[in-house]
């Protein structure tokens, strides 16, 4: 073949595709194979590629692709000669197995590149008006995942209260567990906490509560993000003003 | 005036404007007026928007605008009716000073969006092949600054070794401190750890080392960012196949 096929491993970012980057578009335009996970809207991608488009996703409940699968699709169709773009949500890196594709790729001698994401974990909050950072409010930011249930209680347990905001992805299963980890490392019940679901889409809905009520939260259909830190108190200070504007543009958009 | 100022809080990325969301690059081209801050590259404004941009930064040494400033600067500009941009590096609520923008502006009554952007603590390491979060060396990732040096040592202090990646913002001239508050928490001097500087840039270097070697690493005039955890392994994995790749565009542009 007179051009080598190609991986581009790249984040989606959050949802709307308005979010991906210039480059993540650029990708997506040109290539000629898909491989997109659960949390992609795949009516995202209509109109935007003359690629073919695979879902290799696991939906809670359904099994997807095995992961070993899927690094043999992209070898596979890269040695075609193709232009394959494993589309991720978020970012590739952050609970993406990104690396664990970039380490197949590379072992079986195959180009590849990384397109960085906007990452879930800051942009869900931030789409809520919930900076993860804030002076005098949140020095840093914790990201974990609550997929590995048996590994939360220790990564929580050493996280000094009111110093830090903590973000958990792909939480909501395991609520009790994180309410159970943080008190254990002196995090206050009343400590503010949200729960934001399908951040940046137009079905965008946040919880906002004590952190003693994050179990009983309602819970959402959609994948959500769960986070604890004084941080919190900032959206009411901006979505006060916010919901003022309930018929701009930005509000049915979910954006506030 | 006919039509309302708007406000649009922007995240930039980490500098190259392939990596601009596609909202941002839009709100970029409309703006009428941009305010950017010192790590934006203002040659990537050059022939992307018809607006009136300044820079409103602080470098190293030399003042920038107080932050009061700029929030007067955006409303002033906001209730003239213009389109607004502010534009900053990485994302808005990543150290970004964000969050005191929006509440400045919601307190003022002027309409405003955030438009997230790909953060430099998860890309910087990504764009260099090292993987913020990896299946068994590291689940969750901490991001903090060393901005606030009083606050760095015990925000380290509760880091269980091994399960988490450290990633420090602003922390070239704190890198005894990280080593310190890294040690006092049990982290083995050997842990691998990198400096990312430039990141996505065509000046991109990466230092790798192990934490002892933290403080004696050499410098670089790009901002970096230092990333401590066994994630920084995977670079050597993916990079060592990349070398090949050296005369590809990927190398070239410093993706690997």
């Amino acid at each position: 073949m007179s051009q080598p096929g190609r991986v581009s491993l790249v984040g989606a970012g959050p949802g709307d595709p308005d979010l991906w980057t210039v480059r993540a578009a650029q990708r997506i335009a040109d290539a000629d194979v898909i491989f997109y996970d659960a949390l992609t809207d795949a009516n995202a991608l209509v109109g935007r590629t003359r690629a073919r488009c695979f879902s290799v996703g696991k939906r809670a409940g359904k099994r997807g692709v095995h992961q070993e699968a899927i690094h043999e699709l992209l070898i596979r169709n890269a040695r075609r000669g193709l232009r394959v773009v494993r589309l991720k949500s978020g970012d590739p890196f952050v609970f993406g197995r990104g690396g664990e594709e970039a380490l197949a790729l590379a072992a079986a001698g195959v180009s590849f590149e990384v397109v960085p994401g906007v990452s879930s974990a800051i942009a869900g909050p931030g789409l809520a008006g919930i900076p993860v950072t804030h002076r005098g409010l949140s020095a840093g930011v914790l990201v974990v995942t609550a997929h590995q249930p048996d590994v939360l209680p220790s990564m929580l347990s050493g996280v000094r209260p009111n110093q830090l905001t903590v973000v958990v992805l792909m939480g909501m299963a395991q609520r009790q567990a994180i309410l159970s980890g943080l008190l254990a490392a002196g995090w206050a019940r009343t400590t503010l906490t949200a729960i934001v679901s399908g951040a940046g889409t137009a079905g965008q809905t946040v919880w906002t509560g004590q952190l003693e009520d994050l179990p009983a939260a309602e819970g959402s259909e959609l994948p959500g993000v769960i986070v604890v830190g004084d941080v919190v108190g900032v959206r009411e200070m901006v979505a006060g003003f916010a919901s003022q504007e309930r018929d701009t543009a930005e509000v049915r958009h979910g954006r506030y």
